[in-house]
């Protein structure tokens, strides 16, 4: 399979340096960092996109095959990856997982959504429900929202005390190391999307009756919180973006923008993994011989 | 959406009979039951077969999402597919779970693989595991192997005495109904190949390295025991083919009838749900003026 992938990074691109504050508001989510300059006679911006999406998707999908068969071949233990959307209502997550995780084989990809913790979630530590969905080896994980919630809508809307919230961001800092250590790929990205684009996102579930059930009022009352929620995120932002597990902020307002750097993101990561198909453990000729052998016998018996 | 349902009923065609006796050496694995006939001057069958997967598809994807909207809105509470796959090694499930499950929305998917039962799900009733891995309301679950796996793989290879694995028909049975009366689809496959065409696939998975992961020389010793294994399938498949929970045996030398075939038999099963997107609960003029209220608001805030 040829290579996709361009000799741009988008990583370098859209990471947020370590330990340094974060201002959503600098980056413009129209914007199409790494996006390749196109000669005037060729295809449009957007078509050369979905185009480029295609072949990413066959070699995303070819990756994924070569880190399930690592793990079935007992190499590499434990290696896995774990891809952590987060968005504002509307930011696209469920677009970018249809388009980009559908690219891969669904055997070996471990999906899970999150909404606001329920309360029997409350009830437990914040970490247990998500605990509970982690990939296992071989993986790929995708958690459309995640832990993150529990320092974003449990902050805004005051579902437990501050001095609960509070020391959240060193336990995530703390269990993301550990899921490092234990041989996953953690790749955090916030789909970044307008105040202007998300109104034309909701008036659009309103317009097409194919979208109603999409449609939850207290989305607007969200959004009239949205500066307290970009606060939240610049805060988890700056305050979890780490060496081992690093924030990138991927501006999302044009979808064909959104897929191909998710995909190309992606690419880069399995990249370093530097994959391989496992070798045979056994021997070719002996098992050719066995196989052909086997048959005579067989059709004999019938 | 188009429909790409042809007039054909290829469960009907597919369907094993209730109470009676299952005879697989009948059963031609390179037969394509329900393929409509073609113009000699059109496209080859084969092609014909991929571009009407490709319809089937994208028709899949939206039925799936109807299901799952449904379950947002708390309408046809309960409802779920569930998708048992059986088969002989190399029998063609990952490849049917990749082009037929692949095309719909991996949000929407639940799919579950089982080997022969560990030492720890041995210590467990054997739908312990079975019962963990079911989908939820409005998902698609996909079972690659399955409880069946109880009365076929543990009943061959003696890993439980008989007294226990005889009365698992009559559990299943139950378990099954139990299932369809909570609001499941049961659609279970048989995969059914042909003794070399299995040969055909080993081989294959000796010749190329990016196959070798794929081998392990268990599966010959299991191939020896074809006519047992065989014999386990029919038993099962007579046994446990009840009108809430049908058997399927759909033949599978050729993989484009195959992928054909298994998303023709589930676009009908979803067809008899008779989905459709759920009307809105709330007020949409209301929500289109708050929504246009709220942002000249936050926009004077800014």
């Amino acid at each position: 399979m040829t290579a996709a992938l361009s000799e741009v990074s988008v990583r370098d691109l859209l990471r947020m340096k370590v330990g340094r504050p974060v201002d959503l508001s600098a980056i413009d989510p129209r914007s199409t960092p790494g996006l390749p300059g196109l000669p005037v006679t060729g295809p449009d911006r957007k078509s050369w996109a979905r185009a480029e999406l295609r072949r990413l998707g066959d070699d995303l999908a070819e990756q994924q095959e070569m880190l399930h068969a690592q793990a079935v071949a007992g190499a590499a233990a434990g290696r896995r990856v774990l891809l952590v959307l987060q968005a504002m209502d509307c930011g696209g997550k469920g677009g970018a997982v249809k388009r980009v995780a559908g690219a891969m084989n669904p055997l070996g990809l471990r999906i899970q959504a999150f909404g606001p913790p329920t309360a029997e979630e409350l009830s437990h530590h914040f970490l247990w429900r998500i605990r509970r969905a982690l990939p296992d080896a071989g993986q790929v994980g995708v958690f459309d929202r995640s832990h993150y919630e529990d320092v974003l809508v449990v902050r805004v809307e005051s579902l437990v005390p501050e001095q609960e919230w509070r020391p959240r961001y060193d336990e995530i800092n703390a269990f993301e190391a550990e899921l490092v250590d234990d041989g996953f790929v953690v790749i955090k990205v916030f789909l970044h999307i307008s105040y202007e684009e998300q109104r034309e996102r909701l008036l659009a579930r309103l317009t097409d009756p194919t979208k109603h059930w999409k449609y939850h009022p207290g989305d607007v009352d969200a959004r009239a919180k949205w500066p307290d929620y970009q606060a939240a995120y610049a805060e988890a932002l700056s305050r979890c973006a780490t060496e081992a597990a690093p924030w990138y902020v991927l501006p999302a307002d044009r979808k064909w923008y959104r897929d191909w750097a998710l995909a190309h993101l992606l690419r880069e990561h399995f990249a370093e993994l530097d994959l391989s198909y496992p070798p045979a453990r056994f021997d070719l000729r002996a098992e050719q011989a066995r196989l052909l052998a086997g048959d005579g016998h067989l059709v004999n018996e019938r």
